[in-house]
């Protein structure tokens, strides 16, 4: 199978067969020197001298860790929502009493610079500013470099950002930005089993803390950090998804983050060139075209379902389909993490073959 | 290595090897076949027909998930605190902004139904009991079925259960006692590695979500189950540890959960009667003596830290030690899970050798 949704991600066979390791104490030497190295080597791959804290949960629990965290209620906060994942950013503030402020961007669009320095110059109570750098569903990367320098030198905001699906595969340096908290999951560009968040914790991030009276326990920032200083974790963590992750970092450190990054934007370039060749449209603007995900249009009179069904059973390519207004409308292409430019092309081939099958009469071929 | 600490627990090859599988698209057809056949045979194991929803996340994820998804703020709650986990338990509770009433127990004791009855008499404003099956600190199993039947048969409670290190194990069928809320750890009894809470909602619990008012996202059982309905969960799962539980489960059931339940009465008696026969306590008093974990005070003159350490360098026997009030004063012994006999002839062979070792005479050897 060619598993080429936006995660969970394909896995290299030397971090499954990492992640397959007899169980160790969570409590005992061996897991002290073993979160000791998957801490460090994710502040070399999140490029930051902040607290990384590792959190047995979906990306989902690390959003809501970044804002339980550093908010109380009646806090308000402004959301920079671009999709489906930008809008649960800020459900999960408002289900902990944010007042929260939208800024919406069409689907396929990225939010730009200013809108975000209009929203924080007409509201000055706002505390922080809620961010997906990468967003999923419609495959738009927001340009968090140009926001973060709004958000931070301009108005000194605390910045949550959602890198889900974007750190580790694109570039994110989280200190030169000045990014006060940073979540991502295992599933991604990582590599590695879904099971383990990792977030960094800037320490703006923990000033906030201090003060920050939102109900919390399992997701504690102060727990998480206080255990880890002595090599453990508060709660029992998901030690199999952990070994996988720590071989999936050396090999990332290995390849290094430039290349990753290089790998990253040629793929997702020669999906977008490749899609365009099958005479199919891109979903998104391409000036906010993901590297990670592509999202494309369903051609007129097919069946988005039936597509799908034929490339996975046919072809044995599984590709997403849109989420929520999205459904029917798109289908995306993960391509995060392990993956290769011959990768796409296996997913392309099916695509062509697919809607041939479909008796869609395609344009560029 | 024998890793007989209370969790994580060995995993069987054939565990580990299902745990090393590919990754699978968890929003496609052969995501639905795997949750709902862990589904149902968890519903098997708990002995009920109530929702079990799989959650991402450790046991104390899973207590914070009964407690935010029954109760408001300013809840009155009793909490029913043996140990630990009993007052991890009651604190959760108070950090979502329930007033809690405790009903502590001595450490080593087990809770009397008596005692129970007598605070909810006394106290009729209380919604909810909180307590914990199998108290993992001190090695001490409350009888959850005699505090159930006044709990649920007197009073009419909610009854949110800590099973985290019991079910699976020791017998708790969920419907015949009545309990609303039952959760447990992948890593417990469960004989797969940690990353994946279940629990158990039963008709009452269900009624008491409708109007809790605790904030919540990541733990919501609401989405847990109209995401179940349709054969997914709503944020992206432990797929390697679901793979793996869906493999212990098989095993587990096959056997059978009386022969389960026997093995681990057979063994913890095993345990005892050998800790005894070493010439060293047990900690609990023997009538509350838990078949998952034999909790054994440290000897006069020896130090819990250098016993532990010579068991592991030495003897390849890794046990746990005393937490929070207890450290230095305990050991425990993990046996749940995959566990049998002979595992606990090697534990009690291993700290023979220590003690002797460690130069301590022995009363009884």
């Amino acid at each position: 199978m060619n598993l080429r949704v936006p995660g969970p991600t394909p896995c290299p066979d030397e971090v499954l067969a990492s992640a397959s390791q007899q169980m160790i104490n969570h409590r005992g030497p061996e897991f002290k020197d073993l979160i000791f190295r998957v801490t460090s080597n994710l502040q070399r791959a999140f490029e930051t001298k902040n607290d990384v804290l590792i959190l047995t949960a979906s990306g989902t629990a690390a959003l809501e860790a970044a804002i339980v965290n550093t908010l109380s209620p009646g806090d308000k906060v402004l959301a920079v929502v671009v999709g489906v994942f930008g809008e649960r950013f800020a459900q999960i503030a408002e289900a902990y009493g944010a007042e929260v402020l939208r800024l919406t961007v069409p689907h396929g669009s990225a939010a730009e610079p200013d809108e975000v320095r209009q929203a924080l110059k007409g509201n000055p109570a706002i505390k922080a500013v809620l961010i997906t750098h990468n967003e999923t569903s419609t495959g738009v990367t927001n340009d968090l470099s140009a926001i973060a320098q709004v958000v931070k030198e301009e108005f000194d905001k605390l910045l949550l950002v959602d890198a889900v699906s974007s750190i580790g595969a694109l570039p994110l340096p989280v200190d030169e930005w000045r990014c006060d908290v940073v979540t991502t999951g295992s599933q991604k560009a990582w590599m590695s089993p879904p099971g383990i968040a990792m977030v960094s914790v800037s320490p703006q991030a923990w000033k906030a803390y201090e003060t920050a009276k939102m109900p919390r326990f399992y997701l504690d920032f102060g727990k998480a950090k206080s255990y880890l200083e002595r090599g453990q974790t508060p709660w029992t963590p998901a030690v199999s998804v952990l070994f996988g992750l720590d071989k999936a970092l050396e090999r990332l450190l290995s390849e290094g983050l430039p290349r990753i990054h290089e790998n990253h934007a040629a793929v997702g370039d020669a999906c977008r060139t490749g899609i365009k060749g099958l005479g199919l449209d891109l979903f998104p603007d391409e000036r906010y075209a993901s590297n990670t995900v592509t999202a494309i249009k369903v051609p007129p009179g097919v069946d988005a379902a039936a597509l799908l069904e034929r490339l996975r059973t046919r072809y044995n390519v599984i590709l997403a389909g849109g989420q929520q207004d999205l459904s029917g409308k798109i289908i995306r292409v993960g391509h995060m993490g392990y993956v290769s430019i011959e990768d796409i092309d296996i997913v392309l081939d099916a695509l062509q073959a697919s809607l041939t099958d479909l008796g869609v009469v395609q344009a560029g071929v």
